[in-house]
C-alpha cells in the first residue's frame, strides 16, 4: 500500500494557483493508485497529483518546482513495467492524461500531431480512418499514453520489420527541467540542423524533460495480412524456423513464442485448443500486398514443417486470424493469474542468441526453484521471463531476485540487454552499470546533469 | 589555396612517436589537398595530418591533444559539403581512410560491422553478396567513408522508403573528447536500457567524438525494382503527381526531380534526349516483389498520365533503367560544369510545401538575377537548389548570400529546414539559430561542452 506524504500547505497553496483545484488531488483516496504503475512489488509516497491541461500549465508547474527544488515525478496512464513512474516522497506527481487531444492528422506529411496523454490506441484509429498505420504496438496500447510510450520508447509485436517507438517520432514540445519549453524536430523526412536532441528525450523516461506534444510519422496500412500458429515439441525447432524465415529473406511484422510452461497457462485460461504437450508456439503474421504475403505465408509454413513443427494453423479470414492471436495476447494475463506476483521481465538477446537464452532461464528456473514462464518476441531476440511468485513470501523473493541477476547477466554475456521495451526505472537501475560499461554510464550521468542540473524530474531513476 | 600552418615541432615529435612516421603528413605538397573537403569556397589551414591504423591509436592521439589542448579535425575522405572537415589552424587532421575493414557481416542478426574508415560504397556491395541491402545511398557512396556518413547523418535518393543513416546505426566505438573509448548500442533490434548515446553522436559532424567503428543494420535486398521517367509541362503537374502517388499509399524507394535549368545542363552534358521544353522531370522507382512493383508501376504510370505528365518512359530492363538514372544520377556533375563555382545546397520542407519552395527558388533566382539550377528528392521534401557562380565575384557572391539566406529563412517559414543531408558544418552555422531557434540553441551547446568541455574537437563547427 503505498503511503501519503505529509504534505508543504504552500505547495498546494502554489499548485491550486496555477491550477484549477479540481485538478490538484491531495486526499488520500484520490492518492493510492498514483503510487503504483504496472511494476509489481513497487510502490511510492504520494503527498499531490496535479492534472494540467496545457504546455503553459505544464511549464508553470515546473517553473515553480525548480525554483522550490521540488521533485517532479510525470507519468501518463502508470502502465509502466520498470517502476518508472513511481513517485518519491514530497514529489509532485504530474499526470497527463488530460491532455489528450489529437491535434492534427496531416494525410500529405504522413505526420500526427498529438498531445502527450493521447491513449496510444487512439492514434492508430485516428490513422485507420485515412488508411494509414502508426506501427507502434506496446502491450498496453490501449490504454497507455503516447508521452509515455515516447518517454519509454516503447517497444511492441511489431519490431522485426517495423521498429519502435523512436523511429516514428519526428518532433516533440519538451518542457525542460528549467521551466523553459522548446520544440524539437518537425515534418521533414530529412534534418540535420544540429545534434538530434529529440532521441535524447525519447526514453529518457521522464528524467531529462516532461514531454507534452508528439508529431509521428505514419505509413500506409498494409493491406492485407496472414496469421499463422505453428506447435514445436522442441524449441530448437521454433528457433530454427525463426533462422530459417530471416535467411530466406523474409520480415515477418510478427515472430512471437510462448514456451511451455505459458502455452499450459494459457490453454487453462482461454481454452482454446493449445497442445499441452508442445515445447514451444510461434505465432508468426506477415503483412502487405495480399500477392506477397500468400507466398510468404506459404514459405513461412512450408519452413515450419521442414523444421519440425508438428502443426501449423493458418488463420483463414480475420475472425480466425483473432482466434489465433488470442494465444500470444492472452500470455501476460494467463500467467498473471497463476500467482500472486507477477514480475516480467524483459531480457533482449540478438536474435541468433535466443535460444541459448531461452535454455539459459530454464535452466535458472530449476536451480532455483521458480516458475519462470518466457514468452515474447522471437523476432527481435525480446523475451519476457515472467516470474510467478508472491512478494509475501521473502525468502522466495531473493531467489527471484538472485535468478533476475543471473538471467541479466547471461544476456549481456551473449551482447544483449537488461531491458528490450520496459526501460530501467527503478527496477533495474542496479543491473544498469554492468549492462551498458562505466563509460557509458558516466556519459548518462553527464547528460543528466547537464538537461537536470538540480535533480528534480523523476529524481532515483535509472542511476542508483 | 588552403594555407600551411607554422608547425610546433612538439607536436609533430609526439605524433611521430604514436604513430609510424609514414602515417604523419607534415609536406607542404602532401597537406594541400586535406585544406579542402566537398564544399565550394571554403578552404582551411593544414600543419599535419595523422593516419592512424587502430583505435588505440586514435586514442592515444584524442589523449596527447586532449592534455595539450590541441584542436582536433576528424575526417574520411572529405566529400563533406558543409565544410565540416574544413581544418582550423594549428590542428591535427585526423583522416581515418586508412582505418577501413569490413570486420563482420552477420547474416543471422542482419548486420554488419565496419571501422570508420571502410568506404560505403564497399558496405553495401559486401551485403550484397548475401542478398543483403544497406539502404543509405548518398551522392558520394562510391568515396566516401562509412564514418563521415554516421557522423554527418548522410541521407540519399531512399530516405521516403528507406529512411537515412541514423535509421541503420545499431551500435558505434567513439572516441570522447577525452581519449577515452566507448562502445555504444548492440545488435539487438530493441534496446532501452539508458538514454540512447549513439543517437547523439550521429549527426554530430565530428564535435562530440571521432567515431572509430560502426555497426550497421541491414534489410533483405528487394528482388525487384521498376524505373520510370515522366516528363511534364510544369512543376505543379510534377508536384501532384508526388502527392498522388502518396494518396495512392505508394511509397516508391526513390521519386526525384529536375527542374528546367538542370534538365538543360543534363541534356548538354549527357546527350539522352532529355525533352528541352520540360519544366520538370520526375525519376521514380519502386523496389520490392515483383508484383506489387508490377503493379504499382502501372499505378504510378497512370498517377503522372493523370497529373499531366507528357510522357512517360518505363525502363523494360536494368540497362534501360540505368540510363533512366543518368538523367538524375548526372544532374550534379552537369550543373557544376557550366560555372566556375557550384554550390550545392539542401534546404528541405515537409513534402506537401515543396511546390511553393520551388517556385520561391526560381523567384530568388530572378530577382537576385543568379543561375539557380534545382533538383532533388521530391519525394521526402529534401531540395538541391545549385547556385551556378563564380567565387572570384564578389558582387555576385553577395548576391548568392542574400539569396540563400531568403531559401533558408522561407524553408524554415514552411516548417523546414536549412539542411536535410549536408549538415551545418562551416557553411550553414550561421543559419542555425534562425533554423531552430535559441532554446534548441541553448540545449545543442550544453551537450558540446558537457561531450567537449575544452572544446577540441572540430572547434569552430556548427555554432558560431
Amino acid at each position: 500500500m503505498p503511503r501519503i506524504s505529509t504534505l508543504n500547505p504552500q505547495l498546494v497553496t502554489e499548485l491550486t494557483a496555477i491550477l484549477d483545484p479540481k485538478r490538484v488531488l491531495t486526499e488520500r483516496e484520490h492518492l493510492l493508485t498514483y503510487g503504483f504503475d504496472g511494476t509489481a512489488a513497487l510502490q511510492g509516497e504520494v503527498g499531490v497529483v496535479v492534472f494540467p491541461q496545457t504546455t503553459e500549465e505544464v511549464a508553470k508547474i515546473v517553473r515553480y518546482a525548480a525554483q522550490e527544488k521540488i521533485p517532479i515525478v510525470s507519468r501518463g496512464s502508470g502502465t509502466g513495467l520498470s517502476g518508472g513512474s513511481i513517485p518519491q516522497p514530497n514529489a509532485i506527481v504530474l499526470c497527463l492524461v488530460k491532455m489528450d487531444r489529437i491535434l492534427e492528422l496531416d494525410e500529405k506529411n504522413l505526420t500526427i500531431l498529438a498531445e502527450a496523454g493521447a491513449i496510444t490506441q487512439k492514434i492508430t484509429e485516428k490513422a485507420d480512418t485515412v488508411g494509414l498505420l502508426y506501427p507502434p504496438d506496446p502491450g498496453s496500447m490501449k490504454i497507455s499514453t503516447i508521452g509515455g510510450n515516447v518517454a519509454e520508447n516503447s517497444g511492441g509485436l511489431r519490431g522485426l520489420k517495423y521498429g519502435i517507438t523512436r523511429d516514428y517520432v519526428m518532433g516533440m514540445e519538451v518542457v525542460l527541467a528549467s521551466g523553459e519549453v522548446v520544440w524539437l524536430g518537425n515534418k521533414c523526412v530529412k534534418d540535420v540542423a544540429g545534434y538530434s536532441m529529440k532521441d535524447v528525450f525519447i526514453g529518457s523516461e521522464g528524467t531529462l524533460g516532461i514531454i507534452t506534444k508528439v508529431l509521428l510519422k505514419l505509413v500506409p496500412r498494409p493491406a492485407a495480412k496472414k496469421t499463422m500458429l505453428a506447435m514445436y515439441a522442441t524449441m530448437d525447432a521454433a528457433a530454427d524456423t525463426v533462422s530459417a524465415i530471416i535467411a530466406a529473406k523474409i520480415i515477418p511484422c510478427t515472430l512471437e513464442f510462448l514456451d511451455r510452461i505459458t502455452i499450459k497457462c494459457v490453454e487453462d485460461f482461454a481454452k482454446i485448443g493449445l497442445p499441452l504437450d508442445a515445447e514451444a508456439i510461434l505465432f508468426m503474421e506477415t503483412d502487405g500486398h495480399p500477392a506477397v504475403i500468400e507466398e510468404q505465408g506459404k514459405q513461412m509454413e512450408e519452413i515450419a514443417r521442414r523444421c519440425g513443427a508438428t502443426a501449423v494453423q493458418i488463420a483463414a479470414n480475420a475472425d480466425e486470424a483473432n482466434k489465433l492471436a488470442t494465444a500470444r495476447r492472452s500470455a501476460f494475463s494467463a500467467l498473471a493469474r497463476v500467482s500472486p506476483t507477477t514480475i516480467l521481465e524483459d531480457a533482449t538477446v540478438p536474435r541468433s542468441e535466443l535460444t541459448k537464452m531461452i535454455r539459459f532461464i530454464q535452466g535458472v528456473a530449476t536451480r532455483h526453484n521458480l516458475r519462470i514462464g518466457t514468452f515474447g518476441h522471437m523476432g527481435d531476440g525480446n523475451l519476457h521471463p515472467t516470474f510467478l511468485t508472491d512478494e509475501r513470501n521473502h525468502e522466495e523473493m531473493e531467489r527471484v531476485e538472485v535468478a533476475m541477476k543471473e538471467i541479466f547477466d547471461y544476456a549481456i554475456e551473449l551482447g544483449g540487454t537488461i531491458t528490450g521495451e520496459h526501460g530501467v526505472g527503478l527496477a533495474k537501475k542496479k543491473f544498469l552499470p554492468d549492462a551498458i560499461g562505466n563509460a557509458s554510464l558516466t556519459l548518462l550521468r553527464q547528460l543528466k546533469r547537464t538537461l537536470d542540473p538540480d535533480g528534480i524530474l523523476n529524481p532515483g531513476k535509472i542511476f542508483d
